[in-house]
């Protein structure tokens, strides 16, 4: 294959659809982000609306800002905004809490709804936060529920009639491997289990269609590729047929048929509103409001086949220039089945991934020896995806990366 | 007894310890903020604090801001500066979620520690969302555990053997109310349950001594009297000879041993960070660290010192010049038993509110007929008190309230 030429990668970013779009996004100079798949950068929209909300909303309204200010509505509001990016309807969606949080809720509510059934399902590797709340859903919830985890290869044979729900991430946190999510979906609904999918690494980067797919439930994560901030609230979507009948266990006084009734028993709201829990974290969900709302105008299908012409650069520049350095390419080939960043594997994947940050190319690690790069076609380019792959490539030949500075080991890594 | 003149106030305002305090938040003109008790006003430190948060921390920073600008440390550190105002120790308190969600935690927690036990007691007419997460609590749990609420007045006595947690509000959100929190730790112990201390109407207003009353768990509000901004994240405490036991229900990644680890199993971290569960709201915990710091060199016996002389300025004055307009004072007489806040009970209630906010007079109204003001020496004055009982006493004297534009009803009340 010829090799790639940097002036090939600048004249596919003039041919994007999305060449505009970058210069909505704060981005510091010199800097190449590879990281929207774990921390979306701030976008200008983003940060006058977080301004305004602290000094006007906030500082001026106080109080009255529930009513003037749209605060009472912004969860269902914003919810209403991602449930187009995912294939969801009007009032499936909204945005409350942590990913985590939500996750039980809906995990323990779809348990609920199948009482006999003892098994929830879940992947082994899956994003651990997913299988440690699920630990959790199993030791406190009544009726013995348990959490079995298997092998990715095997967890689809694994649903049975004892299974209650099915948990599973669509795309996975480090391989990008992509789950066929109405194929799966149908086999649970087959043997009468319930779906729920954590979107945590999709939404915003892939097409999801919730429900075509005919999903049950399912979480996201709002600071990845939505680009809401860092702790950015997540979101929670419950099929409207299952509305009806949902009982979540975090009945807060949010997600309360009458929030301001103020009466001492709790009848749910008979909306999404009752998947919520507190009092909603209204400064960090506008930040979110206005970064969800740079994808207004965004066609999701012509983002994923940039997403994918850049993805298959990276993998084909890496293939031309970084043979031999021992790098194993841990996602799949096949780019219909991965979702929209690359890992790839070496054991000093650690100390790889800090010297290329320490040059301005910032991706992440994940334990125990992978490195990720994501592809976000709303501010990133093919030129410097193929600069990415230049300084990779030095990086790797000079063994740059065997400095005690770059395998001393962060806090957060 | 003498009228009180408005330069008595004035006189006390300078005398006042906190006279200096007032012209560190950021207040709009024209209006005397009485609901600090329900959502604390911007100050110009946390108008700062978030912009760096957003601009540079977010914006510059991005990703490497987990390490470089302490996201991770954050809840933590942010908990041992709320404990110094609540007579908690360093590492038993951590900022995570909301309130609501906090409760479910230590609720469940502490029931599991008691097992055999089936009883969760609370108090009628607590604040809803209390009582909304003890009924998740209790229908979610295994074990047969159920809510049991008394009246006031009898939940103490009620506190038995098979009580395995007692979950009350130290300040009443309506009445302001304040039980001794000793006295009831106590009585607690002494029949073998577990105590739960919501404090979000307490901590930043009135002095709370965790420790010395011996209180097992508690939980907190960072958007009242911290004045951390609009869903702010909320605090949670455990007292530490029973954070080696502890085992939450919501058990995500950022609580565990080692998150950064990625393994399958669930083993919670050895310090308070294990009542974490998902990836914390750095951005509004930024605001509120900055809010909280604002107390680092406050005397709490002095700050309710002035709040009881504020207080008690204020149900005088209403006293001598509010008699005969049938409000009627739904607080404790005697300021000992009264937390920072005052509430009138009028059936015109909501109408009143909204004709003093019209006029610039900010306190709130909750169903179904009370009146809320709240005293918070950091930014109110004494002048202010004044002048907003004259605004009542001419509201009331004219029927100023009894207008269609106030009768009518907005969203949030």
């Amino acid at each position: 294959m010829t090799a790639i030429t940097r002036d090939q990668c600048v004249e596919l970013d003039r041919a994007s659809p999305f060449a505009q779009s970058r210069a909505r996004f704060v981005l510091p100079e010199g800097c190449i982000y590879m990281n929207g798949n774990s921390l979306g950068p701030l976008s200008d929209a983003a940060r006058k609306r977080m301004a305004g909300a602290v000094d006007s909303e906030w500082g001026k309204g106080l109080i009255r800002s529930w009513n003037t200010a749209g605060w009472y509505d912004l969860p269902v509001r914003l919810g209403d905004k991602i449930a187009r990016l995912v294939g969801a309807g009007e009032g499936e969606v909204v945005v409350t809490d942590s990913t985590s949080v939500n996750l039980f809720k809906v995990a323990a509510a779809a348990a609920a709804l199948r009482p006999g059934r003892t098994k929830i399902i879940s992947e082994k590797g899956n994003f651990p936060t997913d299988l440690y709340v699920l630990d959790g859903v199993s030791r406190f919830m009544e009726g013995g529920r348990r959490l079995v985890t298997y092998d990715r290869a095997e967890v689809i044979d694994a649903i049975d009639e004892d299974t209650a729900v099915v948990v599973l991430t669509h795309v996975h946190y480090v391989t990008a491997e992509m789950f066929d999510m109405a194929a799966v979906t149908k086999r649970a609904h087959d043997v009468g289990a319930l779906i729920v999918w954590d979107l945590s690494h999709s939404v915003g980067a892939v097409e999801v269609q919730l429900n075509a797919a005919n999903a049950d439930f399912a979480v996201g994560c709002g600071y990845k590729y939505l680009n809401g901030g860092p702790g950015a609230p997540a979101f929670v979507f419950v099929a409207n047929r299952h509305l009806a009948d949902v009982r979540q266990p975090l009945s807060g006084w949010f997600g309360h048929a009458q929030p301001f009734a103020f009466v001492d028993d709790y009848t749910p709201a008979a909306n999404i509103r009752r998947m919520m829990t507190g009092t909603p974290p209204v400064l960090s969900a506008s930040a979110l409001e206005a970064a969800v709302d740079l994808f207004a105008g965004v066609d999701m299908k012509a983002l994923r086949a940039q997403s994918v012409r850049m993805s298959e650069l990276f993998i084909t520049l890496c293939e031309q220039r970084c043979a031999g350095f021992g790098l194993q390419l841990a996602s799949p080939r096949d780019a219909v089945l991965r979702g929209s960043h690359v890992s790839l594997a070496h054991p000093d994947g650690y100390a790889i991934m800090q010297a290329l940050i320490a040059r301005g190319v910032i991706g992440d690690f994940r334990a125990p020896h992978f490195i990720r790069f994501g592809f976000t076609p709303l501010y990133l380019t093919c030129a410097e995806v193929w600069d990415a792959v230049e300084t990779l490539q030095d990086i790797m030949a000079t063994k740059a990366y065997a400095q005690p500075e770059f395998t001393k080991r962060l806090a957060v890594t």
